[in-house]
């Protein structure tokens, strides 16, 4: 990128965004260049511009476009695959000024909202409504926008499902500057190309979300945990299907592995005393399955909690415990907390690779395989009822731990599984992907791309370039 | 098309499917010249043919590329936008052979099947495990094939979510004979755009789907149905968003009209007692509200029937009835069966636009402005917790008949809704869809149409032509 050009560009962004919102060099602090990719090194953008409205952002595009400057859409940055990483002389455009809950609609259920709003300031939102946002990931500091560019997935999906489910409608702007709308208040629509549903998953590729309407549900009330200690890994995910399924239905149907549990009782005595959980039943168990059940009513959750807590015993749990509400938040921080464990602890890579539930035992011995032949450690831990255990990977070995990837992923394929199950592709999985696709399909998805965004400004480098490494 | 290219086609489709399965001139029957539309008259394909497999579904692709000849999917022919009227000189692939139920996996949730499956069918083949496939339409012969290509909703979406949320992979056969296959027994997924369900709502005209795997839920076990009547059809749509959420949330949410009340009781006194709706209430009421629920509970069920049947006197209807099992089959029947007693009251078209379902009084009212104005009947009746009321238009005249129509779109577009709910564009409505929507959306649709189908053999005249007045 010539540097006249930048300059030109830069007093542009100004005129479109206010100088005050439009950041470049030093000024631009390190986070702006990157998520919390373990493999994605940051980059620092030519510019970060802050918009305030879509027609700052659709300003931001044409003049981008007419210069052909990369643009990459920026959330919380909370991202796990180094989608938000610019390409090099890049703009980066920051949504964290629009950040407002626009509308909670008590009538039809919805919620419009700015992309920059967080998981936890929408629910908090939907609150008052008698309502919630039941997309529940592990980081509720999440934006909206990067849910719906990743799809996101998070913790209830095993009982209501993913972003997908819940993005109604969304206001986007296009590579040309151009605003849509698609979509609306309402569930049923069959009317053309479903685009709303195509942006969903498409990782700032094909246009930026500037307001998004999504499905609430109505809040449930009450909630319990019941925490099942189990003598084996195997044991813990034969138990799965049964409970997903049949029965009180989970919201929650969390593996909590090892490490994650050691977080948790690493608090001393206290923090496991907190839990219930006896010593002997501690030191005997080798995986841990926390069932999360909701209900409006109290008295029919406490019935589904003793027959969840009786199935689990016959599934062969060692011990069950209904944990108490403050054990049990903890419990739940603890295992939404398990990437910054295992980043702790070292971690060298994650893997979110989705199998089919019942697939979830081929595809860790798949994983331990792996690790053995290449001397790397490898441990699962997450959405055992969606087939979505996060792997681990600790080989800081690049080569050893390639290997150890393209066998999780191609693994994850030979079970009937894909190579992410909600955090994207992005720049981290970009070869492996492309490696392991079909390429019937990735060349729709060029075609598709090419539809969108005919000078391939929107996120270069992310998803579908041909690029070899991550970069 | 030349008929030296169609004899030579003949022959070589003979020898992909088999000359059995090809038909021709007067051995094709009428009805694979369309589906139920009262709008798109019907029109002889030059060929039907009716393979068996998704590699004799390539070869009859290929067959058709090479020689530009359209290729219009078929499944049961219940759609109601004359979807599946072939173009002239065209193929008719009909699934009626590929309707085996391949799998139902009761670990994962999922049934794979061919596209020719019917709803019935499906859900039939689900019970053994105790499950169910919940998109429960009015005309359950609908085949899988058909209701993916429309994004059908039907009867359980305001609970259950419509087709799109129950298809979690697909196989298809492009355009140029490739097979591919998108996602699979998993409900998260973020690997790239999401081709299965851009599938979804296609219509035909982006490949044809010969193999679904779809999400089934555990089946409840214990149904009742409760009908109000209410004095005037205000008061059934103020009672429908207090109803949809909070307290137990209802499988459905029907309004029926005056018309689909008499179809039941034209049975004569029997028909009415059945029902127990004593005569008085029944000539007081101007509307109807059907609400289903369901729970694995009998006596959980029994609990909600009573809140239930309590908030809708609450929220004003005259009397409520909890109906005995044989009498809410026959009306939830003839609810389900209101499109054919609209057809033989004389309904000259039906209208399935959807809006928020706070909007239903503002659309209701635009229609009864736009019948008064044009001097039409416009009635509507059905899906009242989605939005998603269907108009029957009784206007012989099509000009005034095209007038009422277009009203009504409109209003729906102004009210926040769309053309089309759940029974698609189709030729039916393709020239008021392409007139009203976002032609910078109608450019990326045709972008994409592009890039699956680069000769525009696949359904052509449907959804995106643009032609003016449906044919």
């Amino acid at each position: 990128m010539a540097d006249a050009l930048l300059v030109d560009a830069g007093a542009l962004l100004a005129g479109a965004v206010g100088a005050r919102h439009v950041l470049s060099g030093p000024a631009i602090a390190e986070e702006y260049g990157g998520d919390e990719s373990l493999a994605v090194a940051r980059r620092a953008p030519a510019y970060v511009v802050r918009p305030a409205s879509a027609a700052e952002v659709a300003e931001v595009l044409r003049i981008a476009g007419e210069r052909r400057i990369p643009v990459t859409a920026r959330g919380a940055g909370t991202g796990m695959s180094g989608a938000c990483v610019p390409a090099p002389g890049g703009i980066v455009v920051s949504f964290e000024r629009m950040n407002r809950v626009l509308e909670v609609d008590a009538v039809n259920h919805v919620a419009v909202v700015q992309p920059g709003v967080s998981l936890e300031a929408l629910d908090r939102a939907a609150a008052p409504a008698g309502l919630c946002y039941p997309v529940r990931l592990g980081e509720p500091s999440a934006s909206v926008g990067g849910t719906i560019a990743t799809n996101a997935g998070g913790m209830h999906a095993v009982r209501h499902g993913v972003t997908r489910h819940h993005v109604l409608g969304l206001e986007a702007v296009l590579a040309s500057g151009a605003i849509v709308r698609g979509g609306g208040k309402y569930v049923k629509t069959s009317a053309g190309y479903d685009l709303t549903q195509l942006l969903v998953g498409s990782e700032g590729t094909l246009a930026l979300v500037t307001e998004a309407t999504l499905r609430l549900r109505p809040r449930a009330g009450h909630s319990a945990t019941v925490l099942a200690a189990f003598g084996s890994e195997e044991d813990v995910f034969r138990a799965v299907p049964p409970l997903a399924g049949g029965g009180p239905e989970p919201v929650a149907l969390e593996y909590v592995d090892l490490l994650a549990m050691a977080a948790i009782t690493a608090d001393g005595p206290e923090g496991a005393a907190g839990l219930g959980v006896p010593e002997d039943v501690r030191l005997a168990a080798l995986g841990h399955l926390l069932v999360v059940l909701e209900d409006r009513s109290a008295s029919r959750l406490e019935e589904d909690v003793e027959t969840v807590a009786g199935r689990l015993l016959e599934l062969g749990a060692l011990d069950v415990f209904v944990l108490p509400a403050g054990a049990a938040r903890k419990l739940a921080e603890a295992r939404e907390r398990a990437f910054w464990t295992a980043k702790a602890a070292g971690a060298d890579d994650v893997v979110d690779a989705v199998v089919p539930r019942g697939a979830l035992p081929a595809l860790l011995a798949a994983a331990r395989a792996a690790a053995e032949d290449t001397g790397s450690l490898v441990t699962g831990c997450g959405h055992a009822g969606d087939g979505n255990v996060h792997l681990s990977v600790f080989q800081p070995d690049p080569v050893r731990r390639d290997e150890v990837l393209r066998r999780l992923f191609r693994a994850a394929g030979e079970h009937g599984g894909a190579v992410s199950g909600e955090h994207g592709v992005g720049r981290a999985k970009k070869p492996y992907f492309l490696e392991l696709e079909d390429p019937a399909k990735v060349e729709l998805m060029r075609g598709i791309k090419l539809a969108f965004d005919p000078h391939g400004i929107l996120n270069p480098g992310v998803l579908l370039d041909s690029g070899r490494s991550p970069q």
